[in-house]
């Protein structure tokens, strides 16, 4: 029999850079016995992501936050929008190249996530924020 | 008792630019009667695409346009696939570089969205066109 | 009366490029004769993605392909993983870029994707690897 749960994570970040959740994840999972179905994670802001991405060693986080500081550079005079700072419009720009949403199968009381796959928030402003991210499941 | 419901919106666009539509599913929503579920927001075109931005003012817009007319550069030479406009090629990886799908919780009748989160259709092309967005609801 | 199912395909890959699976999916439905429902498709990988594009012809993907090896170049000196070759930090970055999971809605046994669209395998790195993408129908 189908079922359906909600439940709200809150990551406090400390400024740019990603930060691994995949556990409180899985916890919520173990916690509440899911076996089968699927888990949408989503992220309630618009100058923050969500990213699955490697995380076997720190070095591939560090390649992709220096990309996307070349690829979208803080105070690039091509912005109107920068009474909240020069990181503002980039922080909205780069959630747009990316996500704020994510569709999970969980099969056998574990999500499908790849050996090397981390769910990750990605904060993109440069001071530290309370982020909220909202998960549902539904299965059984 | 979980259900699940379908229904399509049509969006008629006026060229480039992000128009939003988060009344129209909240409208749905609320017609339905749903309280709590998953909603799925998928997008049938390859060059226009999904985005759920800033909705306070319209300068974010205004600058994410700037930035990806920038980054993906009408009538480049690097295209071969220009038959249909030099607009039409950047149209497609500006599809690829976003979205064509949302997963969104629904709880106590209301979409998970951020207090500045709003839903929008991206046209990437010059041209004004109908853009069909199929819309699913699982839940009670 | 929903119920779910879990599947796995394998793609194998001969390097670089955009693999279409479409069929796959669709006889999947079909052989379990879903009607209506949510379909997730999910990879489990951090240097190939998932995308939704034209398949109407190969230039739209040749140009896809050209634009994302001049947006993320390979060997680029701002990289420090490089110690998997000069295509691996640029696969995790065009992974970033797009995404690995897409949610299609499916009536009446058929996803809803429109008329030039088709599902794909983005292979990200330069030699051939055998992905894995894990499937979820929820529905009836």
């Amino acid at each position: 029999m189908l079922r359906q749960f909600f439940h709200e994570l809150t990551i406090a970040t400390r400024g740019r850079g990603l930060y691994e959740f995949t556990n409180g994840m899985e916890r919520w999972i173990e916690e509440n016995k899911f076996n089968d179905g699927l888990l949408t994670i989503y992220l309630r802001h618009t100058s923050a992501s969500l990213l699955i991405q490697e995380n076997a060693g720190p070095d591939v986080r560090r390649d992709l936050e220096a990309f996307f500081k070349r690829l979208v550079p803080d105070g690039d005079s091509l912005f109107t929008h920068a009474a909240e700072g020069g990181d503002d419009m980039p922080a909205h720009i780069r959630t747009a190249l990316t996500t704020v949403n994510l569709g999970v199968p969980v099969c056998a009381g574990r999500p499908a996530l790849g050996t090397w796959q981390g769910i990750y928030l990605w904060e993109h402003r440069t001071r530290g924020h309370a982020r909220r991210v909202a998960l549902h499941f539904i299965g059984e």
